[in-house]
């Protein structure tokens, strides 16, 4: 369902247009999420108060929130900013970053999900599988659950008509009510640098606001991130050089290593 | 009005004076803003809390505001910071990141200009605009304005007297309510790093700290920031190995390479 | 009382168990603390709500409590994680950031040392001396008194029985209320990096979670921080290729590596 053609394509509309992402995300990922969104062409913007969110969702082409490292305040937040642009229609892109590992994170995510309908949720098989109310533990942030495990998890999830569910890990799963996608790309060295998840999350909120098929969209996100981690992973030593190596793979993508990396599912 | 040998001299006077900077800045920039300073070599220190501000700026030879991501009680800080910094006498730098974007950037801004009247306000020329009143939008935290038809609105901020306004972009203006510098170093790449202009203005805190003459303390750093830019640039393939070629290039900046690339208006 | 075997044996444990390490830390070294956990094997998560962090101790191996940034909300939060840590057994590390720079920082510090008592302080020289009462002013975050002449006031916190106390310097030296380790390791230009300290308190809060004689924990934690930063310096020319090297060699320190280069006291 998605080519190394409608990849490029996606993902030269977005060096185009730079649209603007509105980011509420954590601590500690958003200067490597604005990097991320530089290096993918797109324009990011953090903004968190709740004095401003509303301002800031009418000149984004996007919205993605992250709740990594929440507080009441910033889930305030959130949830009206997330209102403010399903009304104004742009997309919603959610991370549900630690559902399980605390009942703060997984209720948080629960009241977002349900006050904010976001189009697009982006979690590894944990989270996802905490929000679909199966009863596991997650351990703090990291995946302990297979991705295919949590398909089922994500089916749940998509009878919002119209979500889309991404289940990142060693093969990507993008769901929606109808269709799976599997993507191949990628390396193990990404799990070792801080954020590699929140930066997916990030790209997706770019390329849904270039593209309204969410599906596709998150897709050709989803394939970008991983061929550009795997082309960084050859090139690196350890997380270190990996985090620098994968903004500079991101930032020079071609055609041809598309073309050429693509690993379809 | 700067020189070669003006700014070798600034440079050498931080490195040896290692001026403590206090910081009351944003969330996606602290990291690198700190190691900034730490290259140029300065002493960085961050501090938001209402209830140390006033003592921070007591051991501190500048303070530096940036508004990048704003809320309620960081603003109530900075303002509390920059009125005892202004009774103390110390440098007051204010970066008015994102100005324009939403109203509450925008009077936000205006009210610590009010309250803090900073030494130096830098920015870039939506920001510069905005803050002026012009009409216009800035998009999210980028320029869309030229730095040239920001000089206007930057004259009337230096109304102030006394105030500098510093305008970043492809060519640096430096502008006091008498004179102009330009300074024309840098490099398209550094606008694809996140927080380029927040280290810049962190700089440019630097340099006021050990020169009060701070049309000419702000062009040196604005040079600085500049030359180091550059030859990031050169040994750079993306992003990510310009952020760190950047800090590189910054601690090692020498007079010979100061002598070599500096590129008076 | 360590030996290049203990540090070796430790380090292997931390990789092979990946210790949960729930860190309560500032701003600026989120990101970086993160990633120091994960490339030397142990498992991150940063979480501060009020609402969740006596939730997430639960299934944490150890606390890090780091003052780096801190404000009246975080110190509530700090407290109660930390108590929850005590009651429930795992190691509680405390980093006071900046004490001694501020009455604020001084006193959240004795209080956080009274009502959690945390089994392992790390800190520089000025801070374990503004803790332990003797007079004197820190400049801002970095260390401006001898390592050395902070082991008499570091002694008085050791009087805790149990307590561990590290003053990190050219020289660290790990201390209880019986013993006095000192360790060789490090290079000159781990200081010009931000957060070079918080990321060796995280360290010691991986290797506390995985032995618990705190006083042998810390010094291999120290050792092997000091290792990688040693061997990171070779090849790193400025602060940006040292941050990165750091992180690379601290992934892949070898059992070699550490037999080779671990300096005794």
């Amino acid at each position: 369902m998605i080519s190394k053609e409608s990849i490029i394509n996606d993902l030269n509309t977005v060096r185009l247009q730079s649209p603007l992402v509105h980011n509420i995300t954590n601590y500690v990922v958003m200067n490597t999420t604005a990097n991320t969104l530089l290096a993918v062409g797109a324009s990011p913007v953090m903004a968190h108060a709740v004095d401003e969110v509303e301002d800031m969702v009418k000149i984004a082409s996007s919205l993605v929130i992250n709740i990594g490292t929440l507080s009441k305040n910033w889930v305030d937040a959130m949830i009206r900013a997330g209102r403010a642009a399903r009304e104004r229609g742009i997309p919603v892109v959610f991370d549900p970053v630690g559902a399980g590992a605390t009942s703060y994170r997984t209720k948080t995510s629960l009241q977002i999900i349900k006050q904010c309908r976001p189009d697009i949720i982006r979690g590894n098989a944990s989270e996802i599988m905490a929000l679909a109310n199966e009863k596991m533990n997650t351990k703090g942030v990291e995946s302990t659950a297979s991705s295919e495990s949590a398909i089922n998890a994500a089916r749940l999830l998509t009878k919002n008509p119209g979500t889309v569910v991404v289940i990142s890990g060693p093969v990507d799963y993008i769901i929606d009510n109808q269709s799976l996608i599997e993507v191949r790309n990628g390396s193990p060295m990404m799990a070792k640098v801080t954020g590699m998840g929140c930066a997916a999350t990030a790209i997706v909120g770019a390329f849904s606001a270039i593209n309204n098929n969410f599906l596709l969209a998150s897709a050709h996100a989803m394939a970008v991130m991983g061929i550009a981690g795997e082309l960084a992973a050859k090139k690196s030593v350890g997380p270190g050089t990996m985090q620098l190596h994968f903004l500079d793979e991101l930032y020079k993508l071609s055609d041809k290593e598309i073309s050429e990396f693509f690993n379809e599912g």
